[in-house]
């Protein structure tokens, strides 16, 4: 069905047709000039944004659209999980270009609705358009904690053990599976991907899961990290932030850096270097924190959460030491989208 | 200088420099994963988000790059109004084309922050990219109220009065002469458009205000609306939309309908009808509301508020009444871009 048939308002009444807010927070949804909320008074509200447009931050080619939805949500989850807080709430944005039918937009929304149950979170409002140029995402998302659970990325002390949740680098890798089968495909009718063995990549690339149960887990155990950030843009990245905004250098063992085995299987038949690829690789959506050192039992009892190196004096500077022994400075290598441009 | 150089980090540093917050509720604005805010314990939290694309929204052949900073902004602010609240913080999302320099961007910028400053708005986050497509703004909005004042569009009851601030139709005018001016100018160099005169019309197309100033003449008269909106899309649109959600109909009276003169000159110049210019025009942001009858000499005291019909029971249905004393119904006539794409 054509979008015009049904129009902005008609769009967005099927759209958000049965949504059901579930946090205590929400008082009142999709439908108004505003969304309204009401947080406890112990807690403090936290808001993250992403923008994602085609072509830039995800290909249609291979990227479907229920998965693109749920990842869009996923993404921003991921950033209040990165503040050690929960999220509740989002508004959704989208650019529709007249390619798309109602079907289309009801697949990209069955994901984002989606990733909201799975993660108990409230979808509130949104702006709905045409867009004359592709497809447009942007997804705002309200979360809460108590003002003595956030955690800042400036937190991170001298001897501090840096920790990072899951493995790196396999949305990486399966990002570049999904390139090389596209190309592969080109000019091909009925062109059968072979993604046998490399389904945990391809999720990883086209899933990605924030780690609201490391969050859980973290309260549970009673850590409190000094210093937090997700894993977007790669590693070496995101430690770099960490210890800029902290006034740190730091140290991460080559050896101890959590790659898992479908990832190494891919980097090696690329022949693409497996360490580059979880260092700079990005769109991991794991944790990356640090917590003092008499955590070091507790942090290591958590399934999932692995140390791989401390923080240090800033003189120190922030390098990987690799299996050898030597020492390689980590470099901010990660995905800049501002410095691709292609217009 | 070109984007490039700075990236992503380097770009967001340079915007973002020497932000101040002013309000309270803003803890930690730019700078981590998400800000964090915390609202006292007798607010509610509103929050809206507008996404705006070029050649949708805007046309950057005549609108300037600090004029669209400031209205994309504003019409989040107005947003925020219509819910009788204030605005507090935003959060801002561009999505870049390499045609724009970092100037471009500083120019875009220095209208949001002007808007921000003018409201006392604290802009807090938000997603920079690139665009392979043209630019793209996502404005969120974060503000509060207290519950007792916040106003939904549900609440008009048969009897009470429809209220509108300002005047219509202006700037639905103020696009129609910028627009013709465009085709006027079309492969002419050095050619200087003729707004002598329309600058009020210009203006209230470039730079709308939301009306904050009647949020608060409203609580010093002690009026709580029964409903409200803000005039987005045209007067037409939103009254059907008030008494689509409160179960109503209504009567409006044509000659009450408040139209400035040169709104009325630039209609009458381009033969158009100006009481369709202001029923449908849209894009006013002023603020559109119901209050009951008993507060007409109150609410007929607020300077720029005028009384301009009234609700009925919704057998009646929704009507203008004209000069002559005839009936044409309502209709959504607005801008619908769903309907218009062209892709």
């Amino acid at each position: 069905m054509e979008i015009s048939k049904l129009g902005e308002f008609g769009l967005i009444d099927r759209l958000t047709e049965g949504l059901k807010n579930v946090n205590p927070s929400t008082l009142r949804g999709v439908g108004d000039d505003a969304a309204v909320m009401h947080y406890d008074d112990d807690r403090d509200v936290l808001v993250t944004t992403d923008l994602l447009l085609e072509n830039v931050h995800f290909d249609l080619t291979y990227v479907p659209l229920k998965h693109l939805g749920y990842k869009a949500a996923a993404v921003n989850f991921s950033d209040i999980c990165a503040m050690n807080g929960r999220p509740r709430q989002i508004t959704v944005s989208l650019g529709i270009s007249a390619r798309f039918t109602v079907e289309h937009i009801d697949e990209l929304y069955s994901g984002i609705r989606l990733a909201c149950e799975r993660y108990g979170v409230d979808l509130v409002g949104g702006d709905t358009c045409a867009s004359h140029q592709g497809l447009v995402i942007s997804i705002t998302c309200l979360g809460d904690a108590r003002r003595s659970d956030i955690v800042y990325r400036n937190g991170a002390r001298p001897t501090d053990l840096i920790c990072v949740t899951g493995d790196l680098g396999a949305a990486y890798m399966g990002l570049q599976l999904l390139e090389r089968e596209k190309v592969a495909s080109a000019g091909q009718k009925d062109f059968q991907p072979d993604f046998a063995g490399k389904e945990y990549i391809i999720e990883r690339q086209l899933k990605p899961e924030p780690r609201t149960d490391i969050v859980e887990a973290l309260a549970a155990a009673g850590i409190h990290p000094t210093a937090m950030i997700d894993v977007s843009d790669g590693l070496s990245s995101e430690l770099l932030h960490i210890c800029k905004q902290s006034n740190t250098g730091c140290r991460v063992m080559e050896d101890r850096i959590p790659i898992d085995f479908q990832t190494a299987v891919m980097a090696e038949e690329l022949n693409m270097n497996l360490v580059t690829a979880a260092l700079n690789g990005g769109e991991d959506y794991e944790l990356l924190f640090t917590v003092p050192l008499t955590d070091h039992d507790r942090v290591s009892a958590i399934p999932g959460v692995k140390v791989i190196g401390y923080i240090t004096e800033p003189s120190e500077g922030c390098a990987m030491v690799t299996r050898d022994g030597g020492e390689i400075p980590l470099r901010a290598q990660g995905w800049n989208p501002l410095a691709e441009q292609g217009e």
